[in-house]
């Protein structure tokens, strides 16, 4: 039994420092690298490539909507047309340094508003999905399990890695709660690194109203921007490894 | 004997139209297309690499310091590992809508302030070159004979293509005269392909001073974003023709 | 009996030529200028003020969703917060070109997704109208009769300005009819002149169900971009003439 | 007797933090506040402004060539009209957020490459003092006493306040020596303290070849990105104080 261990890299831009890649690449198993929309520059897409290599860390194309200022966490009405152009022009981007660094890119997980957009948003998936076919199909797409992007994905033929949320609370049709709701949201360590396990050992998850729901657990996002979240990955692999999950880059099946 | 004509396409940007490539692409056997860091954007580059592949020109990267609103006109000191990754960056972008249309990459042209910087200062030189090799060394490099830049691409092994302009006047040591001196810039139409077609034919160009200069001339830089432009890229080809020169992508040897 | 007419100018960008400028300016009374968000750079905002100034056009500050490549016509889920503190940038950096060129800031028109969304989204709207009322609160206020921009401008103590579009349709509550229906959009100049024309001295239109709705047409949006567009202004200010109607820019009453 | 401690502030960018502007702007009496090129944001610009008000530190334009991801360290060869167009866009910009605030903008200083070609050429410097002088004549100019910019200042009958910079050598023309050369960077925080006191209250600095240099010692630049450089801000007006100095905004004479 196994799990990849995804993390937002490379979210550092010019003279600004975001993230604690040095601290969190070697506990990771596979790398979302920000290709320059939301955050990255060529500078640190250079240096963050070669850190991935360096952990082998898997490397994946984190695309965004063009909104450097707003870190792409705001939502734009682009048409698909555009979303797939712009992902293209990012996966090219990230592919380059990869070529540069010897190591093959992996996979794609959208960023920010694109990604939650891509889970729900039918045409959107499907113009990501494109650009992915376009530039490389045997590129992993990280999608939640039996959102509009997996299945975008896996009507292309691509493989659709099921994503999942140790820090998040679910509703009973699989998807994420509502940030809003009052325990939305977990906080205590050990508890996340319990979700973790239990979610990828069973498959499932208890959703926010007791349900439990099946879900395919083979990436789990994890965050690096504080000491605190660097800590609580160590403790997910810890607890992943007693309980004999084995932690790995997500493959096609 | 046969030559390459080059030209600058898919500079416009968002809404902004530049250029008239509909009319030009037919004409050229080359294009050199802009990545997005002076010009061009996802959607234009998608739209452009098609238009390349439609009319069989072979696609470069005109690379650029980034510089939008100045067009990547203004030199800007750039450290050398700055320049080779934005180059990295942007022949992986255009790379990937290649690779879309299912046609390669075939060479790199610096644009504007680059292209300038780069004929002369060698650390520069190198910088592109590192990133060509990097990303793909078959690339051809598109470079004034006896340039830094041609340089640097023969001392890693590259191919570097010999570029004139006929438009413009050459000083005795084979650079360009300084567009501020009289005569520098050819207006006429009938002696631009006279030019042309001379420096092709005879491997060599008449300088200011007079003395005859011996040219490269493997590609032809023109351009095309006036009706007057266009004119002359089809006299330019007519006269080539009248003297047995063939029109083709440059090659390597 | 008199209107303003209002046109978008000052559009170009870095070297990109958009919209006849020169022609327009001396037809309209008011010139909603491009802030360098969603178009226009400091050379342009410069030329355009000048411009304006030239033939005594009012100067108003034509604000935008920060998106360049998409000319600020995509919807983005800024904050209300954001677009306070955008528009806020927006009217001193317009405001300093005033300054320099000694003639007031006249009006503030939002641009593109900016403006539809403001028409309908109180809360953004408000957000427009406390940038304006922090840096002046003189500033006349562009806005649909009866939309939420109006309601809260006139909320907060200032001038709102009724404007109308004589190429569109509208519906029965006074809003302008979606361009996907059939005939949303007026294309015959004659039609489009008489319908200003009536706009005004009726102080109404007839909707796309033939329901007459009372309209303030304070200010008429013309266009400026095509000759076709041009002659369509001197169409509309010649059958204004005619009906004894004046223009003169909008003014606080 | 008083001096002026001036700190650039407000050079975060949209999600990225950079600087310690809440611990620093009460120890200082000007802020040098980033307005969008090469730092800071809409957001940013509001916040800082406000802060600056919160603690009476002066608000200054830190205005720059547009860099965002060089952070305005790179040279650039923009033209003068270039530059006074940028400078112009930047002042109105963050005047917009003074007037909000109800605080005055106080002074100019330009930054990084911009800063020290604006002390050594005299077209640069006045592109900028053109800017300020179509914007507002009371600003101050902040420039190394016996710069081009300081020269370009008062020719045009602003009023310059001379900057000095006590971590840093001078030659013994009292331009600032090269930080390439050994010693040119002073690391010991007391001797940094000591030497911005001598300064000030000798009017004059002991050039690296033992020169003394007469030097207007007006404002003092401080640093504010490490927990270090709030120390030393610390010490230099703890020295201060003992001397008899006091700290105050600089103020035209």
């Amino acid at each position: 039994m196994h799990v990849d261990l995804n993390c937002d890299m490379g979210e550092s831009f010019g003279t600004y420092q975001l993230g604690l890649d040095e601290q969190v690449m070697p506990l990771i198993t596979s790398a979302n690298v920000a290709c320059g929309f939301h955050a990255g520059d060529p500078q640190v897409l250079r240096r963050t490539v070669e850190l991935a290599r360096l952990h082998s860390a898997a490397i994946g194309a984190h695309v965004s909507f063009p909104d450097l200022v707003g870190f792409g966490r705001r939502e734009m009405n682009a048409t698909p047309l555009e979303v797939e152009n712009d992902t293209l022009y990012q996966l090219g981007a990230i592919g380059a340094f990869c070529k540069a660094a010897g190591v093959p890119l992996r996979h794609i997980k959208p960023h920010g508003a694109l990604y939650n957009m891509a889970q729900k948003d039918r045409a959107l998936a499907d113009a990501i999905v494109r650009a992915v076919v376009a530039f490389d199909p045997a590129l992993l797409v990280f999608a939640q399990p039996g959102s509009a992007l997996e299945q975008a994905a896996q009507a292309a033929g691509l493989t659709a890695i099921g994503e999942v949320f140790a820090d998040r609370a679910y509703n009973a049709d699989g998807t994420l709660a509502s940030r809003k709701l009052p325990g939305a949201v977990i906080h205590d360590p050990e508890q996340v690194a319990e979700r973790a396990t239990r979610m990828v050992t069973s498959g499932s998850v208890t959703a926010i109203d007791g349900t439990v729901v099946p879900l395919r657990a083979e990436t789990i996002c994890v965050h690096g921007d504080t000491p605190g979240a660097v800590d609580l990955i160590r403790r997910i692999r810890a607890r992943l490894a007693e309980s004999g999950v084995d932690v790995a880059p997500a493959a096609a099946r």
